[in-house]
């Protein structure tokens, strides 16, 4: 007998066993059926597929939803279709607009707005600045090759970049910005969490609220250690894998 | 108007819209009052908050399940307490059990099994062995302070580690035992995606299937260039947390 922990965390005997493992039959036939198909063709229908293995439309859609949530497949309206393969990106110190373009991607961004907000107290300790000292952001969603990939979020210490708002042109690269200032980027620090997007932040990246996120938090820092940013970068997890090279130091 | 995605991929009217705003305000709430809660600390009942509040229970299960899948709180049998902030490892190449003993955490493995296999075409090209070669596979629970926090899947060349099987103490690093046959880890290429755990998983690390997880793929190569293994780890996104700390080259 296998237990599982429901969702209250009880442990309950996994009485669904048979059909879940049904349903991961099912989505290992697909994933090699996907292995044959071309980006862009159209998947066959829930019905088709409940026929083709002998099993219930049920199971279907349970392996249709991981490989949704996986990003092999995607919907295009009523259909579905192959979709193309995950995006993968460097973790790394420059822009994802840098990362992007190096992998021959085109990258965009779209405006969800400049806030003048004031630093809490969590936010002055990481930026190095007084608690209730005024902050610029900026909020932005990452595009590659026209799919909203990733919803970026910098607070800056408004006194050390004046005029920004008014100058810059959202449409690229905030670092360029910064770096045309004086500024060189020498270390950045970030934390990589999973995480749903709230109902928000699911309808400006256009996902299920169901897909999981990654979620950077960075503070980057200048050539003297002085903070430069505060950004946090939730990143559609069906649509991104990120690589780390490293070596023995 | 705000739009959203429903889960086949039609824009709907987001009617909920209000009432999804409601539990990210209770969560905001909820958030606070974690903030000056200590760990193992009993959570006010579901019927409490909804009172306190003035809000629905539905409204309240929202906000308590956000605040279970980001690891704020956990169950105990049928109380939710507050959880241990989330353990913090750095992106790195060494073992998770070095690690996590670097900060300070008992770090623990359980044996899950064994396996004999074949290589296949793409196992056989990422280890640089023939199509066929046997391999052994060890896959192992892993745990930080008695919590399953991973599950780890590591793929060797029978060949290259003899008597492996016979004399390895699951318990302790597999990097450390293979460093002693003289082979230096010397280049890690890893590829990091978000993942659901399927039924078997959310079993093993007693985890609910909706958590999100981080999901490594890691291929170690030595001080010549030859692949030393292929490693997939699967890590709870509600207990763990990477750091990654980058300089300008």
């Amino acid at each position: 007998m296998v237990y599982t922990r429901n969702w209250y965390g009880g442990l309950v005997a996994a009485s669904a066993e048979h059909r879940v493992l049904k349903h991961q039959v099912v989505r290992a036939q697909l994933d090699r059926m996907l292995d044959d198909m071309e980006v862009g063709d159209p998947f066959p229908a829930e019905r088709e597929i409940a026929e083709q293995f002998d099993v219930a439309r049920e199971t279907v859609r349970q392996a249709l939803r991981e490989l949704l949530l996986d990003g092999r497949v995607e919907r295009r309206g009523r259909t579905t279709v192959v979709a193309k393969p995950k995006v993968q990106l460097p973790l790394a110190m420059g822009s994802y607009t840098e990362a992007a373009k190096d992998k021959g991607l085109s990258a965009g961004r779209i405006l969800v707005g400049w806030t003048d907000l004031t630093a809490d107290e969590t936010l002055a300790g990481q930026l190095a600045i007084e608690p209730g000292a005024p902050i610029i952001q900026l909020e932005r969603v990452l595009t590659t090759d026209g799919v909203r990939v990733g919803l970026e979020t910098t607070k800056l210490p408004a006194a050390r970049y004046p005029g920004l708002r008014e100058t810059f042109d959202y449409r690229v690269s905030l670092y360029a910005e910064i770096r045309s200032r004086g500024i060189k980027f020498e270390r950045t620090v970030d934390t990589i969490d999973t995480a749903l997007p709230d109902a928000r932040e699911s309808a400006l990246l256009t996902v299920d609220s169901r897909t999981p996120m990654f979620l950077l938090n960075r503070v980057s820092y200048d050539q003297n250690g002085v903070p430069i940013e505060q950004r946090r970068s939730l990143y559609r997890g069906d649509r991104m894998t990120f690589t780390a090279v490293m070596h023995a130091s």
